[in-house]
């Protein structure tokens, strides 16, 4: 295979759970990726789900806690889920804190020094991941969806919204909907690219990007724990987004989850139907 | 509630993922508990299936990578899984191995000093905590059953054997089968119980126990994966026990897995037949 390493390779649910290594051109550094391969794609090509997760996440995370195997191995999808941001770079500040530098890249491409060589993540999980993916498993180039966790969440959203065409279907699970509006984000966009022109930070936010958006419909989903302390400290903004999409008329689905808090139970309890949800595009 | 506290408290497939802490009394030290609690509890009590964890694990390893809550919700059937070991005492050489000492307590009853006083895992996991939950929680006292993986399937086995009529039946992932005749087996009774009685050690071994079970009928299921490093290097040793099972007309089911490991992945794969296999007696 093409410049990747098999790093582990265990079988679940009749396919194979694998994670892989290579060096990436985009962030000048060696990242993992897992990809899910279910029974289905020992026989023909499969649709593929590009899952991105949370801060402090890694490559592992999602494939260990969502119990998401079973439903890509009933539906015959793969998951590819990559690292959350360029790894073992030294860069002066990269490990000071948990949101922000190693494991908080959030998806998008940096323009300012010492970031600008390295976090490229949207550049990265847009470009070139997939081309990856396409080249080196048997995955449908034309039939992939997107979906993601927290700062992963909002990743998904940008991706899809920025990527008209791409992308057959997107959801999020507790999204960081507006990020130039909450203290993560303000923190993260200030770090990658800086508060000189501030109207640039609402190219990377989903908020921003749905008013402008024009291509295909999307018809995005959307799962939110009412019991999310996130929620509660008004980091995900969930609120602002679906306004965004009722005054473009883009078609927005949000469950509200009683009782339910943003860890990986939250999504073990709702993957399914996320994935249910890509289906209806992906197999279409 | 008597003598637990609340460690952790999370939504999942509509019910609720907790863990506990008490002060044990058989161990002497203070354990951790985990117990998946479906929505059917919030209404009547419900039948209770006992997890025991592997070497190295604590409480928490089942409940995040098994993804049992789905199946356990549906089937209206609280999980408890406990700890697999007392912690924190400072007995000399308790943290030298990961194979014995911490993390590895073989769910028996130690006569051997330093290990006597605080390593009886078995009155632990048959005793102590099944009261502990009955009196805390709504579970049915007389509706109980029993599962474990690697070290835990030989605890699960065990358990069952060692106390007829007490679950309704018993189920084991890749478990130790023939401690007496296996590595781990030697050295961590070897190390709770001594050698000066050897005979002794096949009141631990469920290839032993079996042979000479007087009880109700338990059909016992077993799963086991054909590349497990584990059944290569002859720890698990299933073949003895249905030998002995079948020599003992004890009913049986081991099903060999082409491709399966000793992972966690594993055990996601198949958790789902092992609650159908335990709620055909729960419910009956």
């Amino acid at each position: 295979m093409g410049g990747i390493t098999q790093v582990s390779s265990n079988r679940v649910f009749g396919g194979y759970q694998k994670i892989f290594s290579h060096d990436s051109k985009e962030l000048g550094c060696k990242m993992n990726f897992a990809i899910y391969l279910p029974p289905a794609s020992e026989e023909k090509k499969v649709p593929v789900i590009y899952w991105l997760s949370g801060l402090t996440c890694t490559e592992k995370n999602f494939v260990e806690k969502a119990g998401a195997q079973r439903y890509a191995s009933e539906n015959g999808v793969a998951i590819v889920g990559p690292d959350t941001s360029p790894r073992g770079l030294n860069i002066p500040g990269e490990e000071d804190g948990w949101d922000f530098g190693t494991g908080a890249g959030f998806y998008v491409d940096a323009t300012r020094e010492p970031w600008s060589k390295n976090y490229r993540m949207f550049s990265y999980v847009t470009k070139e991941l997939p081309e990856l993916i396409n080249e080196n498993f048997p995955v449908l180039p034309n039939s992939q969806s997107i979906m993601g966790h927290s700062m992963g969440g909002h990743g998904a959203l940008i991706c899809a919204l920025k990527n008209p065409g791409q992308y057959r279907s997107v959801s999020a699970f507790a999204p960081i909907c507006n990020p130039i509006k909450c203290p993560w984000g303000k923190k993260a966009f200030d770090g990658y690219m800086g508060s000189v022109d501030c109207n640039k930070w609402a190219d990377w936010d989903a908020t921003e990007l749905v008013k402008k958006y024009q291509g295909p419909p999307l018809e995005i989903l959307i799962d939110q724990g009412k019991e999310d302390q996130f929620l509660k400290d008004l980091q995900l903004l969930p609120e602002n987004f679906v306004q965004a999409c009722t005054n473009s008329q883009m078609p927005v689905i949000l469950h509200m989850h009683e009782g339910y808090d943003h860890s990986y139970y939250f999504i073990a309890s709702f993957i399914g139907q996320h994935i249910q949800h890509h289906m209806r595009y992906l197999a279409a």
